[in-house]
């Protein structure tokens, strides 16, 4: 039983409230609180040594990859973070030099996207080190994406290049917050998630939400040098196709929209981020399920996303 | 370096924001989101195998404490909590009736103080299960009671009884949500917070926040029958009152209010908390620190409060 079975089973025995807009399945929880034009947005995310990070990486990137990852929930549903707790479980003898670190990482991040680090608490746990963030952050009620929306015939697009993320890019990556608003407020956007699995699993929730299909064209994934790196090296067990569609830890953005509307976004999006990719990877279809398309033809794609090497 | 050094020594270098009320420092960072009449309160807490419960602590009860941590938490401003997301970070093999039997605890809890659950993730901490709670709530902007408001002269007041904690009660304690939000709504109450390390602990951060100090009435402290049995099994290092004092997990409510209120607040008490103690057990003095008298004479108590045993 993998982590979204389990959460669907528990969340089945949980009462309902009329407060609460989404919860299990999405995001973040999107809850109404009282304020006449915004939702609230809840989430949090757990990092921990040996399983999201190694040894190896520097505390400040710690820091930062543990925020990174919750920021990038909030940019998921076009939202805006505001305030932050952070979590975090020692080794009974830790360095007080190496958790300042961690809050270098933590409060450089924070500053970047205004949100306020307002407490939390340092814990014992004695083998390994865990971070866990909890965030709070807004988004406007007629400006909020979820994951389902998925319609036949939309476009489906991702942000940046997919995969070989473990190569560096998952400590350092930037959560996509301004280029979700700017989605959001220029155009009907049907669906959002982030990836942080790979296409070949968080693609899926959004299929499931929206009880529909969608069929990638293979040639217009948007691999990274990162992963085709890893493939040359002759030692990859996975092609870099695969390796962008399940490595995981991207933390794109991967969104449908209208098909009518896909030309104008990427003319738009040009112009807005010069500098960052938006790929049109396939549409989304009437079946189910995942569906590659190449010059062979077209096959299912049946390899899931990305688990965690523990 | 403890806990509270740390979180202040970090809590330095976190840049100010105009919508925290409260950040580190209190018992929930208190936050204005927008709302005319009510803040919001936003809180974490983690429990740990082998730190705050041994593995032979039934996994309801792990479920149950550590959300009963976090409701406390609301209950020291005397607020309402509304929303809580879980973390369980558990061994990568692990039954998924246990996780469930946690569920148990924590739904059977949340449901009496009508609080949704919304979300979540299980993720991998390969040595041990730990649990952490993100919680919110809501608190009237005139109903807020924190840490600091203590004034010289103040009678100092404990619900329930303390010591002997961890003999079983702190698997089940109920959080004093109720009792904490009457209180603020019937009497002028200066400043409170929840007892987690013991008063001998805790108690300073109430002076420490106030400027002021503290005189204990030794006769008058509240000790449990499991603080009392421990002693009288003749193998406890500390007397019945030292272990009222520093055992720590009571989880009761620590308040300070206007002498000229206490007669009022005790007999209006007894009728609405018949079955729960509440305790005048000293004053807060011009001094600083805390005081013990007795038939003796006053000296003052130099020990800490509780501090986890891994």
């Amino acid at each position: 039983m993998n982590e979204f079975d389990l959460i669907a089973r528990l969340a089945g025995a949980l009462p309902a409230d009329p407060s609460v807009i989404a919860g299990i399945g999405d995001d973040c929880a999107v809850l109404d609180v009282g304020l006449p034009d915004r939702w609230l947005l809840f989430k949090t995310d757990a990092v921990v040594e040996g399983v999201h990070f190694t040894t190896n990486a520097k505390p400040e990137q710690v820091g930062h990859k543990a925020l990174a990852r919750a920021l990038s929930d909030i940019a998921a549903m076009a939202g805006t973070p505001t305030h932050a707790l952070i979590t975090l479980a020692l080794p009974s003898k830790y360095d007080v030099g190496f958790v300042e670190e961690i809050y270098r990482g933590l409060n450089s991040l924070a500053a970047r996207h205004a949100v306020a680090i307002v407490g939390g608490e340092t814990t014992t746990n004695p083998d390994r080190m865990l971070l866990s963030i909890a965030l709070l952050g807004w988004v406007a009620k007629d400006k909020c994406v979820r994951r389902s929306g998925a319609k036949v015939g939309d476009a489906l697009f991702v942000t940046g290049e997919l995969g070989g993320s473990l190569a560096g890019r998952h400590l350092e990556f930037e959560p996509r917050l301004a280029e979700a608003r700017w989605l959001a407020r220029n155009f009907s956007i049907h669906s959002m998630m982030d990836l942080s699995d790979g296409v070949a699993g968080d693609l899926r929730h959004i299929l499931k939400a929206g009880g529909v299909g969608a069929e990638l064209l293979t040639t217009t994934v948007p691999v990274s040098r990162a992963a085709k790196a890893r493939a040359r090296q002759g030692n990859a067990a996975k092609s870099p196709l695969l390796a962008a569609l399940t490595d995981g830890e991207d933390f794109e953005l991967l969104l449908t929209i209208a098909s009518a509307d896909a030309v104008r976004l990427l003319d738009a999006w040009k112009q807005e981020f010069p500098a960052l990719k938006l790929s049109c990877i396939g549409k989304i279809t009437s079946g189910s399920g995942i569906t590659l398309r190449d010059h062979h033809g077209a096959r299912p794609l049946n390899v899931q996303g990305y688990t965690h090497f523990a």
